[in-house]
Order: structure tokens, then C-alpha cells, then sequence
């Protein structure tokens, strides 16, 4: 009973400067993802690479697809799996013949990907269309060429008129493939309760998902993470102190030290963490940046308090159909296993 | 002009026996997927492990979940792949540190695997509650113990509370995580046009098809592909010549030398076709199978129709919405790559 007193009485001061909370979240950088429809479409959208219904239709199906590995046994689900938060859940990324990342780098999660400023932990890639061209070509992933992709595609007819669909001179390439890819990615956004309560739906935060709030602002976390993504940029890391598990893998930054700063939303899934997947426990994350990136030792309620917030992040994930595939021909590339 | 005449011509026959056609199938030990749904339902249930919505919900979810493996990432999925008609495409299965079946055996599809008398290529499984333990220990495919399987989920507390939906005791058991995906397998049926034949809609089966299904039965095919599946019983294999591509892995079948016919339905999709995955051509298959099975040199025009009417096996695939899957927690046993 007494417990409860407490609660509400905490509560209180909460309530009442909640729209003072929101606009210091929106001061702080931290945006939502659009409510209205219109306004999330011109987010998300790529000009260079628009946005429709068919394209995303045929990304869908190519993410999905094995084929586009040398092995035929590689999708882009294999490492960025929707199923569980985007991601793989191993440390290193794992690929063609069962090959981990030569600098142990983790996969980052494709949902929300689309908020990203760059693409890769060292930013080397404007966008999603020019990201998805990377690891179908690495060694260590899916393994392909281009010319094995094209004509992998080329080969199923039902691509081919899927193909003509989306683009009117029909031509299968491989950045029309990565770009279909691309287009499909970017409608992986998940809005979360947290979307919610910037979006004005005040009651969408618990008084402890709100104190939690204060507390990643307060404490610096949003200096990073924040924008649509909560995260997304290249920041300098580490900051203050090195980093304790900087010793696995060989990754140092993009030339200038700089490392993308990982999205936020859905973080409960998307463990192990850091570019190197060494740790596992999302507390101890929020008190390793606390050290590295902002100086302090930051208290186990303060840690808490933060990570009872992050978990206000898990967002409601599209409905997606399993796609089927084309079946191969007799002219389809057979797959490669070394 | 000419063309068409002897089109109708050729058809005129086969739409006066076609009543005729269809006896002469069922006659052979052809059945249709029944299009009755409480008949369908009492065909794919298993007393011992009943079909229910719950189960069979639970059972995707573990089907697609890369978690029971132990490198957690290879699920159920990887080898018996829903978008690629339930096979994986490689010649021989390849699971975990990308190690091939040692005795170089394909995967099956998975779709309307629940008509095959027995599983597995020998046979040794009486049912896919059964079949689906192993493929989940083998440690050249998913390599997890029973233990870590079990610890794995119940570190889940999505699975904890679906278990519980699903059995009254909420108790997490291995034979249960197999239960349950095997009651998720057992609704991956695909009824195809040919079952709309010989469910009593004459026109289902082009002329061609009928010419082809005519075929089939007429030199024997039927005589191991029959029942539901157009397959699924142990059989002698080679019978008249050997195998051509038998040198290829040591697969002898049962003690008895039997091996399991493989399911028709979908098989447009399931290349590279026999139990090492030699044979990449349907067509080249079919003509194999009238070398070794029945002592038969087709001609090309036999093997195209035979071709003709296993196309229209193509079945109706049942939609999937893609599984969101439980995060793991801290007390979710570590992916182990080795």
C-alpha cells in the first residue's frame, strides 16, 4: 500500500510537466515517425528510387531470395532476419561458408534502417539502395557477382515479368535488384509507444517510461541518439574513455574514427551490441556508453530507469507475407557451395 | 488453322472417356487432396498429437525460429524453405559450419510431407512429429541438444505463455517443440488442379494434361507414385538398371534397400530431384525413372507429356504471415558457432 502512495506521488510532478517533457524531447533532437501516412511515405521515400507498391512487392520477394547468394542458400533474411528484430543474434556476422565478418563487425537491424544517415558501421554508403549492393558481393556473406545475380533473376520468368512491372523497359540489373531491395527496406519502420506520446497521445508512456525519458536526456544519451532513428549518425567513438571490448575485431571507424551510431528502437532484439557484438545484456550497454561516451558512471536506477524507457522503443512491425518464390529453370546458375 | 482442327481432333477423345480418365486414376491408386475441409482435416491430423490452431501457430513459430539451432541461425526453414517449395535448392542438404549431408542426401519438401507413409529417405521416422527431432540434433544441420533446445525457449517468456495456450501444464519439452511443429507441418498442403479433377471438375486438366496423366499411369509411374502424395512409400530402388548417379554419396536405402518415393505434388519446384540431388532436369528425371524403375526407354514425346501433366501438380500454397518471433532474454543460451 504503501509502495502504491509512493508510486502515485512520484507520479505526480510527472504528470503535470508532461507536455514539458515532451518539448524538451523534441529539443533534444528526438523526432517521431510520422502518424500521418502522407508524411511518412515522403520520409521514407528515395526520389532517385521511388517508393511504389509493385517495387516493394518485388523487394520483398528478392529479400527473401536465396538465390541471390552464390550458395543459393543466403538471403538477405538470413542476417537481417525479420522475424527476430532485424537482425541475426550472433556476434559476427556469418555467411558463405559458414565465414564470419573479417573485422567482427554484427549485423545491424534493416528495421528502421531507412533513418539511417549512412549506411554500414563505418558509413561508407549513402543509402539503402547502394547498402543492399555490398553484402551480396562480400566473400564472407552472400558471395555473389553481379553477373551471377542478374542472371540468376533473369532466368525465372516470373521475375521477368515482375521486372516489366516495375520497370517499363523490363531490363534486369543488379542495381534495379538493390534498388527493389532498397525500396522494400525502407517501408521497415516500426512506430512504438514512444512514437505515440511525441505524436501528442500523452498516456502513450508510462510515469517510469517517462522518467526514463528524463533521465537518456538528461544524461546525455540523447546527444547521439537521436533524430527519427535514435541514431543513425556517425559520432566519434569512443568518446571519453576506450572502449573495454574494443580488442575484438580490428574495427576502428570510418578515416576520421568516426562509427555509426546504432538506431535505438527495438533494441531489446537486437542484442549482442556494439559493432562488435560483445555484449549481450542491454543494462550493461547503457553503462559501458555511459562510461565511453559521456564520462559518468551511471547509477543501476539511472541504468534501469533508461532501459525501462528503451523498451518503450519496441515497435509494431508490418504484417508481412511470406513471399513464394519463382521456381528456378533449367537456365538458372546451379548454386556454389565453395 | 490446321493446327487447331487437329487440336480438337486429339481432344475429342479424351473428353468423351474423360469420365473414363479419372476412373482409370483412381483405379491406379491416384487420390485427390480432399476438397472437403472436415475430410482434409481428419486426412493431415495425427490422434497422438492433435491439430489445433494453437499448435499449429506455435509450430510455425518454431519452424521459422533460428534459436533452435545452435548456432541460431539455421531454422526448420533454411533446408525446407516455404518460399522455394519447401526444399532448399542444393544438392545436398548443408547445415551447421556449412557441413553437407555425409551421406550426400537432399532435402525433401516439406509441403504435404504429411502423406508420406514414413519420412526420411530411409524411411526410419513413422511421422513428422517424429522426423522433426532429428534434423534439430544432426550435427550436420541444426547441431542442438535436446537441452539447449528446451533451455533456449523456456529463456522465452512469449514461448513460456504459448505453451501454456497449447498444453494445459505449460510444460516445455522436446517432444513438444517437435509436436508442435510437426502439427504446423501437417497443414502445408497444396491442393493443385489435378486435385480439382479428381474431385469431379472435369475441365481442371487442359487436354494435354489429361494426355500426360494418360501417360503416366500407362507405363507404370503410378505403380510407386500414387496415394495423396503421388509418393511417399517405400519402394525398391534401382529395380531394373542401376541408377546412373548413384556413385554420388553412399545412400543404400533401408536395411531392405527401400527407399522413400518422393512426393510428385510441387515437384516443378523441388529440383535437384532423387535422394543425392543429382539430377537437375525434370525431364531428364522422368526419363530416368523409366530406365531404372520400369525398364522403359520413353520417348522425348512421352517424357514431355509426363513433364505436362506433373506441371499441373503445382499446387495452391497455404498464405504464411512471417512469424515476429520472442527476443531472447539474459537467460537465452548463447548462439555457439563451433
Amino acid at each position: 500500500m504503501k509502495k502504491k502512495i509512493l508510486m502515485s506521488l512520484v507520479a505526480i510532478p510527472l504528470v503535470l510537466s508532461a507536455g514539458g517533457l515532451k518539448q524538451k524531447a523534441l529539443d533534444a533532437g528526438l523526432k517521431p515517425i510520422p502518424a500521418d501516412e502522407a508524411a511518412l511515405m515522403k520520409l521514407i521515400d528515395n526520389p532517385k528510387n521511388p517508393v511504389t507498391e509493385e517495387k516493394v512487392e518485388l523487394g520483398k520477394k528478392l529479400y527473401f531470395d536465396p538465390r541471390l547468394s552464390k550458395s543459393e542458400l543466403i538471403s538477405c533474411n538470413t542476417c537481417h532476419n525479420l522475424a527476430i528484430g532485424g537482425v541475426d543474434g550472433v556476434s559476427a556476422a556469418t555467411g558463405h561458408k559458414w565465414t564470419a565478418n573479417p573485422h567482427h563487425l554484427n549485423s545491424p537491424t534493416v528495421y528502421n534502417a531507412v533513418f539511417n544517415s549512412r549506411q554500414f558501421w563505418d558509413g561508407r554508403s549513402p543509402d539503402l539502395e547502394d547498402q543492399a549492393q555490398g553484402p551480396m558481393q562480400a566473400a564472407p556473406e552472400m558471395a555473389i557477382t553481379k553477373e551471377m545475380a542478374v542472371e540468376r533473376i533473369a532466368s525465372m520468368p516470373a521475375y521477368v515479368e515482375e521486372f516489366k512491372k516495375v520497370y517499363p523497359d523490363g531490363k534486369i540489373t543488379f542495381k534495379r535488384i538493390a534498388d527493389a531491395i532498397g525500396a522494400f527496406e525502407r517501408t521497415l519502420v516500426t512506430p512504438s509507444r514512444f512514437d505515440d506520446y511525441l505524436n501528442g497521445q500523452e498516456d502513450a508512456l508510462t510515469p517510469a517510461e517517462k522518467e526514463g525519458l528524463k533521465t537518456f536526456i538528461d544524461k546525455g544519451c540523447a546527444s547521439c541518439h537521436n533524430g527519427v532513428g535514435l541514431g543513425g549518425t556517425m559520432k566519434p567513438f569512443p568518446v571519453v574513455k576506450p572502449f573495454k571490448y574494443a580488442n575484438v575485431g580490428d574495427f576502428k571507424g570510418d578515416k576520421n574514427g568516426m562509427v555509426k551510431t546504432p538506431l535505438l528502437r527495438n533494441v531489446t532484439e537486437t542484442a549482442p551490441y556494439f559493432h562488435n557484438g560483445t555484449v549481450w545484456s542491454l543494462a550493461e550497454a547503457v553503462k559501458i556508453m555511459g562510461e565511453t561516451q559521456l564520462g559518468t558512471t551511471l547509477s543501476d536506477k539511472e541504468v534501469n530507469s533508461i532501459v525501462t524507457f528503451l523498451k518503450a522503443l519496441d515497435g509494431r512491425k508490418p504484417k508481412i507475407e511470406y513471399p513464394m518464390l519463382p521456381p528456378v529453370t533449367d537456365k538458372t546458375p546451379k548454386p556454389v557451395m565453395n
